[in-house]
């Protein structure tokens, strides 16, 4: 059966500062028109790294859960950035490591019903310590875990966060 | 170190049918005034279900990644919804299954730097078949694989769905 829908009209409703947001006009298989909502991202880049025996995350405030959750080192890719850049500039900021050696763990799609985000996972190795240097605007505490503690808490759903889930699992199992 | 944000003002630039967008203002834990981008969401629930030594997958068109994926059965919460209810709705919807026990395997959150959403994942048991019925505006094809196909789809990043790998280490691993 063939799946595919077609754009007919891309309608942006609203352009922010992380986001785009379309309302498009499309048509489905059969041919019926249908509305489709679209979250334009530039995409995410996360790290799994283990310094001394352990990982490191980073505690962080959520703004659209209102809480503070523990996620992987991770950043949002500037537009056309390569994502290993990324990945070497946000471990670097967040926690202060660098790397020799990076692996990479793959892609994901994070939520595929309605954003476009590409979500790439790396496990970054060889690493050595240095100063770390968050943004401005970028609150946070570096908290490390051993690979059996981290074991423990995605698999609790202590750690909630998918990216840091799925970089666990594709790393450690 | 409090990483606590203050919402200032919520407002709502886009309500849409699936979701609402907010750019709020909002004050960091240092004081400073900032804009939070929020994507509203109800929630999604997914399920992972094996039968007769196959996991049920559906391939379905992703629009916003113009793009037909692999992913376990899902769909969206309805305001208030029973997450258990929506996942025992959407099994048998997608793949006419009905099962008799459910394992609870956590939440996640798909995107935390700017979605609120929240996805339920559940492995279905003890399952019977019946008659499948999409809604008018899903179109999908159910595919069957075995769990060691699903493990290599999981982890050669065959398989981009976040929910549908976290589901399978989650419920295998």
């Amino acid at each position: 059966m063939d799946l595919t829908e077609q754009t007919v009209e891309k309608r942006y409703v609203y352009r922010g500062r992380i986001i785009k947001v379309r309302n498009d006009l499309a048509r489905l298989p059969d041919g019926n028109p249908c509305q489709r909502e679209v979250v334009e991202h530039t995409g995410g880049v996360a790290i799994i790294a283990e310094y001394q025996g352990k990982i490191a995350l980073v505690r962080q405030y959520r703004y659209p859960y209102a809480e503070t959750i523990l996620e992987i080192p991770a950043g949002k890719l500037n537009p056309g950035e390569d994502p290993l850049a990324c990945g070497k500039r946000e471990l670097e900021e967040e926690t202060g490591l660098t790397a020799k050696r990076w692996i990479d763990l793959g892609m994901v799609y994070p939520s595929p019903g309605y954003t476009d985000e590409k979500l790439y996972l790396y496990r970054a190795e060889e690493l050595a310590e240095g100063n770390r240097h968050p943004d401005d605007d970028e609150f946070l505490d570096v908290v490390w875990m051993t690979p059996s503690e981290l074991d423990a808490a995605v698999r609790s759903g202590e750690i909630k966060d998918a990216k840091t889930v799925i970089a666990y699992f594709r790393s450690y199992r």
